[in-house]
């Protein structure tokens, strides 16, 4: 695998070809595939449901629970990443063009105006 | 900004930065980002929820629609990154992992013996 | 089982009962019982994600679907009516509020006025 | 408002008797009450995702959180009687049915073999 196979344009590329040739893409709808992309994202979420902050921060000591994030945050870029391809959207400068807009939105304020977002 | 700020690793420090700066790392759980991923895909999805598929295909030609879709998926890959980050998981290895599994998982099979996943 | 048992207010009381017969109420914050309902009508979601609006409307066909959606649909009651109880919501209640706000907010109208909600 | 209105077939009736009146039932296919359920339980665990498990269990303390919670509710509610109208499914008769199933699928132990479920 070449090493451009791995960033994330390569992966888009690779799922489109992964998608195409089992003649999935005529279920790629950006609906269906925001539906997908919320569903997964439940899954990962699932994994956390019961358990206190403390513990959600130690899920990775365990193989398996790892492995299931992984698994499962592997789904929700999948999903992202078909998304953004069938509108032609892409995620890297949305996110950086909504950061600029932050910094404006959230200004860094000294310790004893700071809200508590709670 | 640098070219570099703009790739995914680039991001992630921008996003940790960003949270520092506002003293929110200590809402920053595993799971509390796990929670706002899911609610930030089902924002993406309210946007289609009433829409036909053909509909659905055509929602970039819509300015208003078109930047809230940014706006959203914006939203998902944030969170994405920072749930990465916290829980030092690499998204683009464990989405090449899912798709070597799947190429295993989901054969390329003839179109006579292609299962409707419908 | 009596009659009552089958209510609302009778299921929610069996809800308890069942929780409380195996530890399980420390688990029932409100902010697990929402992620829960969250993740419970995701799976809900995912029977339909790849359907066509067509395929969606035939699903009870088919018993095992059939089966699968009733069972989602027992969860997502499940979870709602548990985090209305340690809550103190009335769902039917709110509901009723929320219909004669909503009769005001969007009145009928006449066909010619009549707005596409997509 | 009679009696009736307020139960669960009655609030069923008067969410068919609103959808009617503004031509929204064409809208209303299983795949889209099943999306937009979601996306409401989405916007009641919204109410929580940055709180502690102790800040959660005091948010009707606040007015403005108990409404918004309850309205959530309400939605959450309405989408599951919609959904369940359209596919014929009676939520209370699955959720009774369920609950015999989880009676056998997990019995009450003894505190000494009581698993953790987190």
């Amino acid at each position: 695998m070449a090493a451009t196979d791995m960033d994330m344009a390569g992966l888009q590329r690779r799922l489109a070809e992964f998608a195409a040739a089992r003649d999935w893409e005529r279920y790629h709808t950006p609906k269906n595939l925001a539906a997908a992309l919320s569903v997964e994202a439940s899954e990962l979420l699932e994994i956390f449901q019961w358990l206190t902050p403390e513990q959600s921060a130690r899920v990775m000591a365990d193989p398996e629970t790892a492995h299931r994030v992984r698994d499962e945050v592997a789904d929700v870029l999948a999903y992202l990443l078909q998304f953004c391809a069938v509108l032609d959207v892409d995620p890297l400068t949305a996110l950086a063009a909504k950061l600029e807009r932050n910094e404006v939105r959230f200004p860094v304020k000294g310790p004893e105006e700071r809200p508590d977002p709670a």
